[in-house]
């Protein structure tokens, strides 16, 4: 299979959602790990819901909304300055770790690198800058253009559309395992990055190579070509 | 507004989804209440899935996807039996109480009255026939005729193509803040039985109205006309 260009999804994969835990256990003590994980599920959920609805509004709002009813079905006192400071945090998500080493050493071997993400384009430049990214893509490429989600076909079909090779010949990386299943139903070649050890969704569907970390992605490279 | 026909969903609204979790901590003791959550959830998610990448597949194996997910991802030994079994209370939910008096009453009144649910026919016939209440529906409306699953708009048309009255003059009634919520947006008027006491989703629409139990229906409906 000669892959040509990678897309990497955003949130997750590249950038730890759960890196606002911190901030969120400081400002609502004993609530920050139970916060992060339902601003998160509530987030993607209402990308899906919109999706299917036609309702598109863009991810920084989606963003937003997910954690104003996170905090309600917490009983949390969401007051403007903790809002403020939640979602300014969601700008400067961490990357993990080895990102930035591994996208190196893909652009060195003359991969065409991408983000494809639900992120709206500020959401993306924001995020990649803050974690020193800035120069290693080619493309950020975010769904806002479609107006639709992941994972609708019309979201993922952004990628072969920028880089002019079909699906098969492009290498699709995620740490969700839905978007990951989902890429591979498009068809994608795909990696899923299984971050926190989980088992696969069973839609009978499977990626073409699964690891632990970012930097497995090299392996999968050197012995699938 | 003159409501002419009332559309029910089933999962959660008519029938307890949770009704499963005794037999679940009986077969795996100390994880009831977690199967039956973590199953509902993913049974879900996987029906939007497959929605937005144009791959449906019929509840009962969704249902049944979701169960064998929910297991391996607590560490549960599924064997078939258990499978078999749990699958089989998945067909036999128990109904909420007061629905069948509350379903009698609306007759009685000569609203017309059908479900529209996500569940395959065979599903839906079994679930009302155990629960008693096959006789007080005209039309058991599955989303397997058009093969996508709600929240989509084309599921939600089965109503007023089957009552031949415009969406607006039908209530629709669910206890999943998410499916009344985008059957607002589709156009229906709405009711919301909010059974679980949380707050509604922050997605930027309104139940027409909401209550507590199926009961509450009945005001709304005369304080609506």
């Amino acid at each position: 299979m000669a892959i040509h260009a990678i897309a990497f999804d955003a949130y997750g994969t590249l950038f730890d959602v759960y890196s606002v835990t911190e901030l969120a256990e400081k400002l609502f003590p004993g609530y920050g790990k139970q916060l992060a994980q339902l601003w998160r599920r509530k987030q993607i959920e209402y990308t899906q819901l919109r999706t299917m609805c036609c309702m598109y509004k863009p991810f920084w709002e989606v963003t937003q909304d997910a954690l104003i009813f996170t905090c309600r079905y917490l009983g949390l006192n969401l007051d403007l300055d903790a809002q403020n400071a939640l979602m300014g945090q969601y700008a400067r998500l961490s990357a993990f770790p080895e990102n930035k080493d591994v996208l190196q050493v893909l652009r060195d071997k003359a991969y065409k690198l991408a983000i494809l993400s639900n992120g709206t384009p500020q959401m993306l430049q924001a995020v990649t800058e803050h974690a020193g990214m800035q120069g290693l893509f080619q493309h950020l490429l975010s769904v806002d253009a479609v107006k639709v989600y992941k994972t609708a076909p019309e979201a993922y079909q952004l990628g072969p559309d920028m880089f002019g090779v079909p699906a098969k010949n492009m290498l699709f990386v995620s740490s969700n395992a839905w978007d990951v299943c989902c890429a591979t139903w498009f068809g994608y070649t795909t990696f899923w990055v299984n971050r926190d050890h989980v088992p696969l969704e069973e839609l009978g569907v499977m990626p073409h190579g699964t690891g632990r970390t970012l930097s497995d992605v090299l392996h999968f490279l050197e012995t699938s070509q």
